[in-house]
C-alpha cells in the first residue's frame, strides 16, 4: 500500500535519532512505481526534500515520469533550481512541457493546483468519437463529468460518461452536453477553488486562463487535500504554531514552530507588567482586592476576543464573510459583546461589591462591560483588516489578540479603578 | 442557481426582523424541485426546519421525492415524527423503503452519511450487461468508479467507467475489476470515512453491513461537507463556541451559544479570585512586584496550554494520534513544554531579577517553569482522555484548559513565592 510506504518514509525522516541507512534500506527494497505513487501521498514537504536528496537525477527522473504533471511539477519544486532543470532533460517530452507549463502559476493557486492530464471533449465530436476519447485516455485523471470545449478549446460546457454511452452514436456532444458550467481562471486562489468545489458539489473543478481556453482540471481528491491543508492551517495559527504535520516533528522544530507567538505573548507580557506597575499607587490607595480580580477581568475580555476572533477567521475561510456583509458582521459582533459584557459585569461586579464594597464591585462592572466590549472589537476588527490587507487573518487572530487584549482590559479597568479610588476621593 | 435560492433562504430566515411574507413569496415564486435541490444545499437545520414549517405534508411529498434518499432522510428527521410519518405515506414505495431502511442509522455515521441510490455491478456480468446497468440508471450518483459485488451482493471490487467501455461486450467485470477495495461499515464515524476517502484518494467510499454486504455508497462531495463541518465545529469548540453558520444567526442565539464556556470561565474565574486573595499576607510579606508578573506567568501558561490541546484536537481528527503513538505524543509535548518553560523562565526570570531582587527573579523563572510544563501536560492529557471517554475532545481544549491553567499557574507561582518570602524568612 502506498500509504503504508509514505507513513514509514515519514516515520524514518522524522524520528528522534535519523538513520540514514533505515532511508536507504527503505527505498531500495520498494518498486520506482510505489515510491512515485507514495510520494503523491505525502503531505509535509520536509519528508518530500529528505527523499530528494537522496536520489541521483536519473532515478528522480523516473519517479517524476511516473508521476501526473501536477504532483511531479510539487516534487520538483523542493528540488534545487540546478536539479530541476537537469530532471527536465531527462524526463519524457511531453512530461517536461507539462511541467514547464505548470511551474508558472502559483502553488497555492487554482493553475498551481491542476493537472494537464485530463480528458476534454469537443463539441463537434460524435458520442462515439468522445467514447473513443476516453478509452484512449489511459493515465488520465478521469471523473464521471467530462469537459466540452468549442474548436478553439474554450471552455463551453460538460457532460457525464453515461450521457455518452446512452447516446446515439452520430449525435453531436452539442446536442446533449450541459452549458452551465462553472470554472476558474489560473490565478484564482486556492481556498476559493475548495468553496466553489463545495458549494456546487461539483466532482471536478476546470480551470481556464484568461481568454476562457481550458488548460486544466482540479479533482475533488486535490480540492479535499487543500481543504483539510487550509483547516489544519487555521486551527495552528489560531493557537499560535505553524505547522502541517505537528506530530512527526523533533522538540527543537515544534518548540520554534511556536517561538514568533511566545515571543509576542512575552513581549506584550513584560508591558503588561510594565503598565500594571505603574498603578501601584492606585492599589495602595483602594485595596489589594483590586489585583484579585485582575484575573477573571482578563480571562473574560481574552475568551470573548478569542471567540470573535475566530468566528471572523473562519468566516473567510468558508466564504460566510464577504466584502458585502463587513459592517453587518461587525456591528452584529460588538451587539454580542455588549450583551455578554453587561450579563457578566453585573454577575461579577455584584460578587464584588458583596465579598468587598460597592464600589468596588462598580469598578469591576464597568471594567468587563467596557473591556469585553473592546474585546470583542478587537478581535472581529484586527483579523479584517488583516485580511484587506493581504494578511492571513488566522495570524494575528490567536495569541496577539489575546496579549493585546490582556493590555487593554488591565489598562482600561485601572483608568476606572484609578477615577473611582483617587479621583473621586 | 439552487445555491442563490439556498442563499436567499437563509437570509430570510436569519433576518433580524423575520418577514413571514417574504418566506412565502420566495417559495411559491419558484419550482419545487428547485427548492428541493436548494434544500440540499442547506447546511444549517434552523433555515430547514422553518421552510419545513410552512410546506404542507403534500408538498413536503413531493420534494422528498425529488431529492436523493439520503438527503430527504435528512430533511425528514429535522421535522415532527407524525409530519415524517404522513409524509412517508404519501411518497413512492421505493423512496419510502429507502428512507426507512436510511433512518435506522445514526446521522453522523457511514450508514447516516451514505445515498442507497447508487449502481453496482456484478462479477458476473458481461461489460455490455455493465454498460446497459449504467444507462439504465438515471437517478443514481455515479462516479468514474463503479463497485463490484458478488451473487449474494457482497462487496468484492472496483472498476472505472473507461475499463468497462475498452473491454470486449463479452468479456466478465471479474476478468477486468480491481479486487483490492477499501470499505467501512455503516456504524462507522464519518471523521472516520473521511480520513478514509483522503488517505486512499477515493471518489466514493462503498458502505456495507457487518456481513459484507453493499449497503450505499458516500460520494466525494458528502465527504467534503463532513471534512468542512467537522473542522468549522473543532475550531469553534476550541474558542469556546458551537455553531456552524454563525454569521447567518442572531444575536441572543449567538450569546447563548457562547454561553457554556463562558460561564466556566466565570466560574474558574472566581475560584482563582477566591485563591488569590488567599495569598494576601504572602504579598504583603513580599511586595507588590510579585502581582505585578502574574499576568505573564499565566499568559504563558495559557499560551502553551491552547497550543498543546490544539495540536492534540486536530491530531486526532486528521488521524495524525492514535492509540500506538499515546506515549509518544505525551512525552514529546511535555519535553516542548520543559524547553519553552526552561527558555522563558530564564528570559522573565532575569527580567525580575533586574527590576527588583533576585529573590523575586527565583521565583517568576520558577513559576514560569513549572507552571508552563503543568499546562502543556494538562494540554495534552485532557483531550486525550476527554477522546479515550468518547467526549468530543474540542469541548474541553479551548477556555476550560485555558480557565484551569490560569489556576495552575496561579497556585504554583504564589506556592514558591510563600516558600521563598514566607517560610524562608
Amino acid at each position: 500500500m502506498p500509504q503504508d510506504l509514505a507513513d514509514k518514509l515519514r516515520e524514518i525522516i522524522h524520528a528522534e535519532t535519523f538513520s540514514r541507512t533505515a532511508l536507504v534500506d527503505c527505498l531500495d527494497s520498494v518498486h520506482p512505481i510505489d515510491i512515485a505513487v507514495a510520494l503523491q501521498y505525502l503531505a509535509d514537504e520536509e519528508t518530500k526534500k529528505a527523499v530528494l536528496e537522496r536520489v541521483d537525477e536519473e532515478r528522480l527522473a523516473d519517479l517524476v515520469d511516473l508521476m501526473p504533471p501536477d504532483e511531479g511539477t510539487d516534487l520538483l519544486e523542493l528540488a534545487p533550481d540546478e536539479v530541476e532543470e537537469e530532471v527536465l532533460e531527462r524526463v519524457e517530452d511531453e512530461t517536461a512541457q507539462d511541467i514547464r507549463e505548470l511551474r508558472r502559476y502559483e502553488p497555492d493557486t487554482a493553475g498551481g493546483q491542476m493537472t494537464t492530464d485530463f480528458v476534454a471533449l469537443r463539441e463537434d465530436m460524435t458520442a462515439a468519437d468522445a467514447v473513443r476519447t476516453i478509452q484512449g485516455a489511459v493515465d488520465a485523471e478521469q471523473t464521471n463529468w467530462l469537459h466540452v470545449t468549442d474548436p478553439n478549446e474554450r471552455l463551453t460546457g460538460y457532460t457525464s460518461i453515461q450521457k455518452i454511452i446512452s447516446a446515439p452514436a452520430d449525435r453531436r456532444v452539442a446536442d446533449f452536453m450541459y452549458r452551465d458550467v462553472q470554472s476558474v481562471t489560473t490565478d484564482v486562489d486556492q481556498e476559493d477553488v475548495a468553496q466553489l468545489a463545495d458549494r456546487y458539489n461539483l466532482q471536478a473543478v476546470p480551470v481556464t486562463n484568461q481568454g476562457g481556453i481550458l488548460k486544466g482540471i482540479i479533482t475533488l481528491d486535490d480540492v479535499l487535500d487543500v481543504m483539510s491543508e487550509e483547516a489544519s492551517e487555521d486551527i495552528y495559527l489560531l493557537s499560535g504554531t505553524q505547522s502541517i504535520h505537528p506530530m512527526s516533528e523533533s522538540v527543537r522544530r515544534r518548540v520554534l514552530k511556536r517561538m514568533p507567538w511566545l515571543l509576542v505573548t512575552v513581549g506584550m507580557g513584560l508591558v503588561v507588567m510594565f503598565i500594571y506597575s505603574r498603578y501601584e499607587s492606585v492599589i495602595t490607595a483602594g485595596s489589594l482586592w483590586l489585583v484579585f480580580f485582575v484575573p477573571i477581568v482578563q480571562a473574560l475580555g481574552g475568551n470573548v476576543g478569542i471567540q470573535s476572533s475566530t468566528l471572523v477567521v473562519r468566516g473567510i475561510a468558508t466564504g460566510e464573510i464577504n466584502h458585502g456583509r463587513l459592517r453587518r458582521v461587525i456591528l452584529s459582533e460588538l451587539a454580542v459583546g455588549l450583551t455578554i459584557g453587561i450579563l457578566f459585569g453585573l454577575i461579577v461586579g455584584f460578587a464584588a461589591g458583596a465579598i468587598q464594597n460597592p464600589k468596588l464591585g462598580a469598578v469591576v462592572a464597568l471594567a468587563i462591560v467596557s473591556g469585553v466590549l473592546m474585546s470583542s472589537f478587537t478581535g472581529t476588527v484586527i483579523p479584517l483588516l488583516c485580511n484587506r490587507c493581504g494578511v492571513d487573518p488566522a495570524i494575528t487572530a490567536g495569541p496577539f489578540i489575546t496579549a493585546l487584549n490582556d493590555l487593554i482590559c488591565l489598562t482600561i479597568y485601572f483608568s476606572i479603578a484609578s477615577l473611582v479610588f483617587v479621583w473621586l476621593m
